[in-house]
């Protein structure tokens, strides 16, 4: 018999996050080999690093972090058999991706989207700020592009993003990716293996 | 045959590193595994924060990141068999510690007492800016506290330690536990197995 799933994993993750793009391309298999349920949750890291009083990516903020943080990230990529390229600009704007995102999941292409997406921001170096750019994946997805984007642009979908963002501050998230387990909170794609152990127990 | 090992990974720390901890207590077992050579190399935090802004621990600045640093500290631990609690005040003044523990390993009983020493901080939560409490760790060691006390009070040791922290900084270290293995650098306890097999290759 199929392990049944008790409880939910919650997936928070801002696209502009590095260590976020190995978790969207690790999390679906290891949560069903887990008989754990995901949820992809999109949120903005900006606001939440403006409260802890930082206006970039602690990438910019801490040069030799920076450096260390790029040269982990091409490893941890390495070690899952992707590659990794930071793009340029760092951090690339990652509003409307969020936003469509937000669409996409209610529509059932979220998933793929932040996949794919975080592989042409992070594997090919793509200016996914780019309006055209966002288009063009959700197109290759064998969805309307020009709907996603307009769609994105509406009122609902800005204000279910920004009540994202709000949940994700109650819930103490100060960074991406994270992870929620009931009442336990995981930060790190190093953490995903035990907070799916702590959704499942 | 046994392994030989032809490289030497460094382990860099500083005794208010939460996450040194369980390096500290996990290192020497792993690296005779992987027949790799391994140097402790206590440095000083303070100096490399203060070039990035910070006046204290991040787990202090940042409080929404230190709460959960304490929790993934507990977590941590407790995979490992061990118990983990914040000392009261946090940070502890660890510079004596450091000294003492330079001199000791010159002497050969500073990684017992790098262990002891992160032991009573984080599983008893002691007072180990205190000479007497350092003393007493040493002395538990079978060594002679007074000694090691007045020797970590000389213009050698602190010159030690200070080139220790000057090297530490060429090296790009940022924070702590780091591990040099040849010219790759890694931060953190969850990289400690990945450190080792950099310098076994």
């Amino acid at each position: 018999m199929a392990n049944t799933a008790t409880t939910t994993l919650d997936f928070w993750f801002d696209f502009a996050s590095t260590y976020s793009y190995p978790v969207a391309v690790r999390i679906r298999p290891l949560a069903a080999e887990a008989g754990v349920k995901v949820r992809f949750r999109p949120f903005l890291l900006g606001p939440i690093f403006k409260a802890q009083g930082w206006d970039t990516s602690p990438f910019n903020l801490y040069p030799a972090k920076g450096r260390y943080m790029v040269r982990d990230c091409e490893r941890e990529a390495a070690a899952n058999g992707l590659t990794f390229r930071l793009p340029e600009p760092f951090p690339q704007n990652t509003l409307l991706a969020a936003r469509v995102a937000v669409g996409g999941l209610e529509d059932g292409w979220g998933e793929e989207f932040s996949r794919a997406l975080y592989r042409a921001q992070f594997a090919e170096g793509r200016q996914v700020g780019d309006p055209q750019v966002i288009g063009e994946i959700v197109n290759a997805l064998g969805q309307d592009g020009a709907a996603a984007l307009a769609r994105a642009g509406g009122d609902d979908i800005k204000q279910k993003l920004r009540a994202n963002t709000e949940e994700a501050q109650r819930l103490g998230i100060f960074g991406a990716p994270s992870f929620i387990a009931g009442v336990e909170l995981f930060w790190g794609n190093d953490r995903l293996e035990q907070a799916l152990r702590a959704a499942r127990d």
